[in-house]
């Protein structure tokens, strides 16, 4: 399948232009056309190797929406004209206990990632930055018909990766829920978590974001400029998300957490968390980490944001403005995720 | 009630004879002879101002099992007669909601502790290093008359300590429970564990523990001192606790655990844990802190070990060896727990 896209050659180059020929489609495979592609922090940490080395050529994108356009023989989850989404990854081992529960992003073997990575056939796997996909279809899901597509395409990584912890440490109405910062994956903690009925307070060191998180449906915003005022939430929060990837001190946000409490890192700093031990004793405090869903929470997270209209704050692009999108994402110059727009590559 | 016991006058005393006076009894007042005493590690901590300013003259002493000698007008819950035990704490709010589930080592107004604190009358509260005890009904528990109460001592503390997150982490027949440290508190995980079901791992750096490990009913022993050994376990156990208070490197022990485990801080090291944070992320770990347990669940760990035949490992010594003990606990020359026999003071 003839395909065009964004390449990084290597690390120090942008992203340019590229054709380039996609799999023929086996009996399991769903051919689309990419409709929107979201941009995410994490392409640009693999892109320029900042989390070690990586395989180029590269396409990055992994957050993918589209339309099917072809089903191989023995397809019966898609038919042809249906909306379809694609997330962080495009196969597993499906055979460890990891996989046969549905949580393919743990698979022992390692999920076989949407790009940045060899397939299980040994070849490069290219992503979601290009005018068409190929996907076995049990690594894929249902979109909603109700909802704007731009607006989903983010939900396939930034969207599950804060539905799957608010979903798995329990969030119901009443929970006292804190999200650390108010980007590409806070914005959909502070949508997941009010929808489920959650008291939710973000906490940004951007004061201008106040009037956004509020309308996003926060109940109230800590800016944290002034590292004494986390004092006065002390003990007071059931739930935080960690989303900044950032290194900063954990010390204070682990004192916001009640008995019981969990924080849960979501973004990926490159120092370790330093915990006072005391801490987590004083009142059986967790800190925990969540990374992405698995495919059937993935599906079933778009079905819960069919039902509660929920998509991601985007600002829609044409490919040749990726690498300015870049930048600006780097600078956190984004309200709240740059989405490319299929048609334009 | 004129008592007899042992006493630091300062953090450079040593521990010297004492006279003193107990509380005449109040309404829901117990009194008590003591029978056994356990010699904690926390108490030379406090003793020896190892954890920040300690309140003095200090009679040491949390671990406390005895008969009770005289009830006050309005006491239901003991008898003259009965076997009683007392713990780390011997008061607090009563009020706050985490008192009031029971859990009253986590009290919003923090727990009153068995000595080293003032009492909510603002008294020096004196410990357990005695041949006698007062205390409120309310914070002393019944012990099965088919134990012997040298080994029930520890219980209190040590034994809580341990049982209490093996509850809460919801160990059963088969969860994989490893141990780091076979000491006062460490033999107690063993014992509950196994009792519990458990699969049990005793994690240690002295090789020549194995033996006393595998006899408390550990299932496997891992000799600690080769720090690569540690990768042969990785992704393996649902459950660690860690009762070293030394400072260690938490990092490979964190990688010991497979999805969705906890690793629970038990002992309390002075340098913070540091926690590589892609760790957390990549098996949705968790890193949690236990201390001690509620009164509610001090009495269910007791009843549980009647049942199970479970106490500690002691050696019984006289009051007047106290101060030799706390060398030989400080170099972990114990097995398991000092007990001062009560009738030595």
């Amino acid at each position: 399948m003839k395909s065009r896209g964004l390449v990084v050659h290597d690390s120090k180059s942008p992203l340019v232009p590229y054709e380039f020929e996609r799999r023929d489609l086996r009996p399991h495979d769903v051919g689309l056309d990419i409709l929107f592609s979201g941009i995410c922090h994490s392409d640009i940490h693999q892109a320029r190797e900042e989390w070690g080395p990586s395989i180029f050529p590269m396409v990055p994108g992994h957050e993918i929406v589209g339309i099917v356009t072809s089903v191989g023989s023995e397809v019966t989850k898609f038919v042809v004209g249906e909306r379809i989404g694609v997330g962080v990854f495009i196969d597993s081992c499906r055979t460890c206990t990891h996989c046969k529960r549905g949580l393919q992003q743990y698979c022992t073997e390692g999920m076989t990632g949407t790009y940045n990575a060899l397939d299980r056939d040994g070849e490069n796997a290219l992503g979601g930055y290009s005018n068409t996909f190929v996907i076995n279809e049990d690594y894929a899901v249902h979109v909603p018909t109700n909802l704007s597509l731009a607006g989903v395409a983010p939900l396939l990584c930034a969207g599950i990766t804060l539905y799957s912890p608010l979903k798995h440490w329990k969030t119901h109405i009443g929970t006292r829920v804190g999200v650390m910062g108010l980007g590409g994956l806070g914005h959909m903690g502070v949508k997941f978590a009010k929808a489920l009925g959650a008291q939710v307070t973000v906490f940004s060191h951007s004061a201008i974001k106040e009037n956004d998180a509020l309308a996003m449906g926060a109940d109230s915003f800590v800016c944290t400029t002034e590292s004494s005022i986390l004092k006065k939430h002390s003990s007071s929060f059931d739930l935080i998300l960690n989303t900044v990837s950032a290194s900063l001190d954990i010390a204070p946000y682990l004192n916001l957490l009640d008995l019981d409490g969990t924080l849960v890192a979501i973004g990926l700093p490159t120092r370790p968390y330093s915990v006072p031990v005391g801490t987590l004793l004083g009142a059986r405090r967790s800190v925990a980490g969540s990374m992405i869903g698995g495919i059937p929470e993935m599906q079933e997270m778009l079905d819960f944001c069919g039902r509660h209209a929920i998509v991601s704050d985007v600002e829609v692009i044409s490919a040749n403005y990726a690498n300015v999108a870049y930048d600006r994402t780097v600078a956190s110059d984004v309200k709240y995720r740059f989405v490319i727009d299929g048609s334009t590559f």
